[in-house]
């Protein structure tokens, strides 16, 4: 909920919640019906006296605007204002249903806390702090540049000029052999997922995911009916042999991987490791998705091929990014495979979402060409690697032996485990009084008593902090 | 195909292709078993003569590069540079499958066409040309901005501040009254359809949609498993009782509707009847879908209020666009409807895309904030109409009695039958060999002989020309 009292102005408190609610409901966004929230629950969120709550709802219902029933709550009464109802939309009916199936209810609340929180520590989220935009950067390039007046033909598969950008970026980077024709721009590695799934595979399809994976945390396997089997990983990413045992078990049609500083685990698949996968799923027929967001952010200097780079016959849909290097705020993704799968892929987007903008495009563009773009690279690898360290030292430091860990060599994220038995809802919820946030592993499909830690989305000198709040929550539990 | 041979080089053509088609083999582009175009098809596409690019494939098969066999055309050999070949993936099963369903094959071959088409006239698409978006005034605009260093919370329904501007866009423009937490930006309407299909309805649930529609040319209402069934059309938009029919026959579930300037035809859905319909939903309890992309685009002064404005108790979702009226460059939709319906499908859209970058949010907020604004629908209404004017004085012109249409009052669109019997396939065959595009009324569910003929997408000194050649493709017919 956005909307605050006021409590600087004349108007008691009690008359702008009732205003707000009486608002929401004559315009429709709380239809008849609508179940509203408890009243500690408002009361929470408002950051407001439950008593308040209480004398709002009292005065709703008698206004008639709602209806208080003794174990059902408090619901917007269809007979409104007196006037007959007309009979209104069952609105539950609808969003229960919905091929496309929602996220899960951990995950939902914790980004439901994310949008809320105010004042805690968030080592959830999967994304950059926004001090580590490039944004003088951007400023300095943009006031260079002025947008043509004639924005230019908007082609499905992206703007061709930031197209030829990344065919070039990815030889550069990853020894990636492709040409535009081959790139479809995607609002980021998760759009070049959701096609994929939608659009390469079909209801009652087996696929392999690594597990634990990130895959495993989104519902848009299950919405395309798709059945999903792991592949174990270990602190060399996945073992190739177990490709064919899936595959003669369940015909696996696809295998989704992310070799680099795997998220979560932080897991490098070891190079003898990719090339075995190559051939093997080749021999199989099967193609791989590489999911590549973040092997540019090393901390050791080391850069591993990536499983396409050894790609010949064009058996590895390779997906990359921008959001993990330069922030999520552009929402650039590409992805590169043989051009009849592209083609597929940019007929159904251009229904999905008709392509995107083509600002963030040049945008891009203009940051990628710029000489300034390998020097945020140095920088933001040293700030997350600071990050990494000070999380590290933290953990040894305030949890020792309480929990275990890698190191990890590259990425966002510390795998932890933690060593006494928890139960990951029970944790979550306890991290949620004290506000802080993190994933827990089985939302990867991992066991209970593993956390996801970012330590990308704080700033250095609140890790710390962090920690010893993690510390409380585990003394709590 | 974007790539051009380049006819100053010293490089001989053929060897100039050969190098381009050998490199996609190699890069895995063309993977093995790849069917390459017909030696006329790809002679056609790079404006070269059949006898090189005969010369180019018998290079390539020389080279073990490619096999031809009479009967099933040259495909990519699976044998490549000698190497034993260690099983491919056959994507075009892949391709062929998936729960996502391709475009419509004619709509394909225009867009297809309107890709590669050079010195035609493309009266298909709905955009509008790029000369109608207002970049002086966007320059202008940002000259005076610089981004934030901090570019804020994303939050899954989109940018805080543009979502409060457009509630307030809406009242001021609309009568509608809404509050920021009850928007949805989304990438253009199209994905607000998209998800409306995706995450409230059910694989089988019946729906309502106007007959013609520009509904019916979307496979996502097919993607999504849904029946559709038809409400005709007439002068004043459909008949609210045939919602009854609909209903008592087919329990539909959801109906949805395109009010003002109706694509294709460009009715107007009477006052007296948006009432009605709005109580007759109300009163089976099934929602209306309202798209509102052109309603703006007035030549008259009118201005309809859209079902949304008298909706009190949220049976209405609201679509609405900056596409048509500041251009599709920045891909903004928006989607209001009551609060439980938005956050179900702001958790899909996390999943699907994880939202719209920022760029295109803030630079559409200070555009729509701008005082400029109003002089831009000012300006846009007068150069549509004169583009409007001068098609229909073109059509009476040069078709005289060979066509029939009625003047649209508002929107990008002139619906028109031709009077002789045609079959739309060989229509738009024969523009194409004209190189001139239009939409086929079959593919909005329109008997066969109508045509969409888009006013908006060209520029005032073409339109008298491609109506010329529209003429000759009818004479060839």
């Amino acid at each position: 909920m956005e909307w605050k009292v006021d409590r600087d102005a004349d108007k008691p408190l009690y008359q702008q919640i009732f205003e707000y609610i009486e608002e929401k409901i004559s315009y429709g966004e709380y239809p008849p019906e609508t179940l509203l929230p408890s009243e500690r629950k408002l009361a929470q969120q408002l950051n407001v006296n439950r008593m308040t709550i209480a004398h709002v709802y009292d005065e709703l219902q008698a206004s008639g605007l709602v209806e208080r029933k003794k174990g059902s709550g408090t619901r917007v009464s269809s007979h409104k204002w007196g006037i007959l109802p007309k009979g209104v939309t069952n609105w539950r009916k609808y969003i229960e249903g919905g091929s496309f199936i929602p996220s899960y209810p951990l995950i939902r609340r914790i980004r439901g806390e994310a949008k809320v929180m105010e004042n805690g520590f968030n080592l959830a989220s999967g994304k950059l702090s926004s001090d580590l935009f490039p944004s003088e950067y951007l400023q300095s390039v943009l006031s260079e540049h002025t947008f043509p007046s004639d924005l230019g033909y908007e082609h499905p598969q992206g703007l061709l000029s930031l197209r030829e950008t990344i065919a070039s970026y990815v030889k550069t980077y990853y020894n990636i052999n492709t040409t535009s024709s081959s790139v479809l721009i995607t609002s980021g590695a998760q759009q070049a997922l959701h096609l994929i799934t939608q659009c390469l595979l079909n209801p009652g399809d087996a696929v392999a995911i690594e597990a634990p994976s990130y895959c495993y945390s989104l519902p848009l396997f299950q919405s395309a009916g798709l059945r999903i089997f792991g592949l174990p990983v270990d602190a060399n990413g996945i073992n190739p042999d177990d490709i064919v045992t899936l595959y003669a078990k369940h015909k696996i049609r696809m295998i989704f991987l992310n070799p680099t500083y795997h998220s979560p685990t932080g897991a490098i698949l070891s190079d003898a490791r990719r090339k075995k996968v190559l051939d093997i799923a080749a021999e199989l027929g099967i193609p791989i998705v590489e999911d590549d967001p973040v092997s540019l952010i090393s901390f050791d200097n080391e850069q591993y091929a990536p499983i396409k780079s050894y790609d010949r016959s064009g058996n590895v849909l390779y997906v990359g990014s921008l959001s993990k290097v330069i922030g999520s705020s552009l929402r650039i993704g590409w992805l590169i495979g043989p051009q009849s799968v592209i083609n597929r892929l940019a007929d159904a987007r251009e229904q999905i979402d008709f392509g995107l903008s083509v600002f963030p495009q040049m945008i891009a563009n203009l940051l990628l060409q710029s000489p300034e773009y390998p020097k945020h690279l140095v920088f933001l690898r040293q700030e997350l690697l600071e990050r990494r360290n000070e999380m590290i030292d933290a953990l040894r430091d305030i949890l020792g032996e309480k929990v275990e860990f890698t190191i990890p060599k590259g990425g966002l994220f510390i795998w932890c485990k933690i060593k006494k038995k928890v139960d990951d809802q029970k944790l979550v919820e306890e991290g949620i009084k004290h506000k802080i946030l993190f994933m827990p592993g089985s939302v990867y499909g991992a066991p209970n008593g593993y956390v996801r830690l970012t330590f990308a989305h704080l700033k250095k000198e609140s890790i710390r902090e962090a920690v010893k709040r993690l510390a409380i929550v585990l003394d709590h539990i």
